[in-house]
């Protein structure tokens, strides 16, 4: 006998749940239509904090302080896990699946440190796993991956997958703040944590694309060996510089099938400024797909909030409703892969260096980089000429290792003050 | 017992079809692995022209004129359908249909004058009937509507959808040809058939916008009552007139849900350059979702060719193996729903009218908009002062039917010499 009501149990009422809750409540009509004659029953709610729930008077009854109680509940088909962080978000995505429970969630964290264990026990337990929210909450991105695009031979990622650093650099772009300022505004308006550091250090972006690179290239890869950096350091200057040269700085993924290794990595990047990435702008994220005879594939949308993040949650659940009697999993091959060497990836790179300005420097400099093998496609001296002056470098493509190894040179150089910046490009 | 082999049967060897065949061949490996332990075999070829198989020796065993044989094998799983045309391919499909086989089809024209219908029979049958290939192939936006957004309520979508008119607006804009010159350029590089009526006169765009609305809005609708208008009156001029003023014109397809009917309707549209959609250029295609509380959501991709095309049809191939025993009926609901009427709909206009160098000119046709509740943004002169004069008018928002109404009076104003053009805007 086919069940016809399928019961939801919810653990955590942040943004995300809260979203989940909205989704479900105001869309009830439109979303019982796809899964006729199925209905989705919302049963049990938790949250540690008990004023979550305070401004929902009528889902009093179905609260609890105890997500154990919820993920225990043998009558719940689906739990939604949207608690977030690592630990002890895993542990009830385990416990739920192991005992038969499907489960839908938007934790990238959970999924980068604990994904492939997490999938192979939903299939020896044939249940569903499923995490479009996780990466880019308001662009299907997963679904087209894992069902739409089957055949779709892709050979590089790039995205824009973080909406605070996003934010913050189209604020010093578009308004010329410098990069506190903007992190203060983003932080007024919710775009940003009080402690952003996960966001602004790069490691969001690097949970994201190895979901994206995992799925893409169904690869069995290891997140720690990918290269993050953040965008601290990026200062209005180079902003500007940037844009005087054609370019604008956007903090990057990008992953890349060389056919043996995976090239993926996480850094701000020159893009030039007409490119569709380069105006991805605010808090909405971006993602362009690339492979052999089918050009580039460009999806935007917003990075995150309550309503993306939970109509993607809840078109999970409906997918698990419409597929409740039918298991199929859709993630039962990952090939082991290499992600290559941060220091053998190439990448053309924008350099400013300050040096003391007078005769000759510019030769020292140049025979740094030349003996290893980084040659300049440009370089222009900013600011007028003085006692000290910054040198703005575009170089061609050129290795990682290289162009550190000239660096740790030209900063030993008696003309030279200070590398000041360093930021790579991308050939897009 | 499970089917292991599932064999495939492709009517119509023409740039699709032979897609199909070019990435099942290449991507054997790769898509077996999305599959196991399942395989498609390639078993029949069908095409009236026996040249098109010349250049595939291999397949010469498997290839036949009659593509009445292919639909009768019973050996055959799904139909491939990339004949194109309304007819003999709505008949090849419904027979298929009818005989239990699934059907993968990128044919629009079919799917707009009988999808409905189609899709009552495929369900009858509990067979498939997949057409991610239809609309913009290069973008997977029927799998994202109807798999991954479901609990997205969708109120807007704005497609650029035609990959042939888009290259010829694209050339006009930004290499300053005239309409013939882009067309022939187009013809030249395979861009635009040689009679390119259907896409030029909107009727392909027609096609497409169709299908997005009825999935996205889950609407049966009467495809006749969709207006449609081309691009054979844009001129260099106005393409010209529109960027100095902040636009640039593309031709748009346009749905909207206002609750009650749908404003659903295909014609050139001005768009600020600076919008995601103004700068969707070339072959390529743009859709934009727009719903309540998540932003929008955009995608772009190429339109058309054989790789876009074949891969997509191949993911289609490939979910109907994956849910083989396990039929599930996506599009089980649609609701009826009325088009507006295309006179009640609204837009801001551009309006270039030739007239008399003389005074009083501006104040009689102001007098003739203002009449019909027709407002005016802006109002400037081109060209030198002389006997004649082109004024270019942006209006605010008005509908249709009093703008017509408005330009009949005007073109009767002896000071009037002509109403040279006649541009919608959108709100975007």
């Amino acid at each position: 006998m086919k069940k016809e009501t399928i019961n939801v149990g919810i653990l955590g009422l942040g943004t995300v749940g809260q979203g989940v809750i909205k989704v479900l409540q105001e869309n009830r009509g439109f979303i019982e239509q796809k899964i006729y004659p199925r209905k989705i029953v919302l049963k049990r709610i938790a949250d540690k904090d008990r004023n979550k729930i305070l401004p929902k008077p009528e889902l009093y009854k179905i609260f609890t302080d105890s997500a154990q109680e919820v993920v225990a509940d043998p009558e719940i088909d689906i739990i939604v896990e949207t608690m977030g962080g690592f630990e002890p978000a895993r542990t009830f995505i385990m416990q739920a699946l192991k005992s038969g429970k499907h489960v839908v969630t938007a934790n990238k964290e959970v999924i980068a440190r604990a994904g492939y264990e997490i999938l192979n026990l939903a299939q020896e337990n044939r249940v569903y796993f499923l995490f479009e929210a996780s990466v880019a909450s308001g662009i299907p991105i997963i679904g087209a991956l894992s069902n739409s695009l089957t055949s779709y031979k892709l050979k590089e990622i790039i995205g824009i997958l973080n909406g605070t650093t996003n934010y913050i650099l189209t604020k010093m772009s578009d308004e010329d703040r410098d990069y506190k300022e903007a992190l203060e505004e983003a932080q007024k308006r919710g775009y940003a944590e009080a402690d952003p550091s996960k966001d602004i250090d790069g490691f969001d972006t690097c949970n994201k694309i190895f979901i994206l690179s995992a799925i893409a290239f169904r690869a069995m890869i290891n997140p720690d060996r990918i290269y993050y950096e953040g965008i601290r350091n990026i200062s209005k200057l180079d902003i500007e510089y940037a844009r005087e040269l054609g370019y604008t700085i956007k903090l990057l993924a990008l992953a890349k099938d060389d056919g043996q290794q995976l090239d993926i990595r996480v850094h701000p990047a020159l893009i030039p400024k007409r490119h569709t990435m380069a105006n991805i702008n605010g808090a909405y994220n971006g993602i362009l797909l690339r492979g052999e005879g089918f050009g580039d594939l460009t999806f935007s949308g917003l990075g995150a909030g309550a309503l993306p993040a939970g109509s993607m949650i809840v078109s999970d659940i409906v997918e698990i409703v419409n597929n409740f009697n039918n298991y199929r999993n859709n993630y039962n091959y990952f090939k082991k892969k290499e992600i290559k060497d941060f220091k053998q990836t190439q990448s053309p790179f924008y350099l400013r260096i300050r040096v003391k300005d007078r005769p000759g420097v510019l030769a020292e400099i140049a025979g740094s980089f030349a003996k290893n093998e980084v040659s300049f496609a440009s370089v222009i001296q900013k600011g007028e000429a003085g006692e000290i002056v910054d040198i703005v470098f575009l170089t061609h493509r050129a290795k990682e290792g290289n162009v550190q190894e000239a660096l740790k040179e030209v900063s030993c150089l008696e003309c030279v003050e200070k590398i000041c910046s360093t930021i790579r490009g991308v050939e897009i």
